[in-house]
């Protein structure tokens, strides 16, 4: 398991994600940590991240797979390139599809477990697959089409 | 178009969904105007709701698609039984499936337009397809499939 989590090593300018930017003081602070062949991120929902009394909303469950999938595809991608995260150039993806299946409702009050994996990694494109339980029981299930994008600066731009 | 929102019809117990509750002083406050084919949601992101500078975070994305589109479920399934929103017994759906395709980077500060439809309304389950514009421009798409349970109080339980 790493010590830092590879949002940690994202460029400052950019690390202003509601979801994982540790620069968004209203955000979530998604974390991944890569151990080599998973990212595992605890988190612990707030009282009014709720969906029904009683159960996680939906689409903080979406969110977190969101981030937590993203982060993994960029921690895999330094590894496969044998590099340290955060060296430059910058390695970096945006989310082309997300899917949730929620398996379970999602019991709030609890600390929630992300576990998320490689399925496949191409050159332009890296499918992660991601897991969240709650007391050991899977909620939900993702999948995170993760395109990689030469930069962050700028995204939405031609040649981006 | 209907004066209300679907959502303001839901009871006042479970209205506190962090997406779509009007009891939830944190959420969003999703809101779903269904005319009898389509549903419409007008959403103006706060600035700290960014993915990248510029960019509106896919996780608040997904989650204005998850609400929006129960909301239609829930109103189109009033339409199809000849009640009014909100008379009893409550119709109601959770999410048991949501796809998001990322089409085009969301420019943030600016108003943000939902659309939605009923694709397909079976007995236990509906599909609903959105689509997310902003300035005109198709943002995201996205397909949710809503299940209906008898019940959001109690939910998780067993027989909803």
């Amino acid at each position: 398991m790493t010590q830092h989590a590879i949002q940690d090593t994202y460029p400052d300018e950019i690390a202003v994600c509601y979801g994982c930017g540790r620069h968004n003081p209203q955000g979530l602070h998604i974390k991944t940590y890569w151990d080599g062949k998973e990212g595992v991120f605890h988190f612990q929902p707030e009282p009014y991240h709720t969906a029904f009394p009683g159960v996680v909303y939906g689409g903080l469950i979406a969110s977190l797979i969101d981030c937590h999938s993203i982060g993994t595809a960029v921690a895999a991608a330094y590894q496969a390139e044998g590099r340290e995260p955060g060296t430059t150039p910058e390695i970096t993806y945006v989310t082309g599809n997300l899917n949730v299946a929620y398996l379970n409702p999602t019991p709030i009050g609890v600390e929630l477990v992300l576990k998320s994996q490689v399925k496949e990694m191409g050159r332009r494109k890296t499918i992660v697959t991601c897991t969240i339980y709650a007391n050991d029981t899977e909620c939900a299930r993702g999948e995170v089409t993760a395109i990689r994008v030469s930069s962050r600066f700028g995204f939405g731009q031609p040649n981006n």
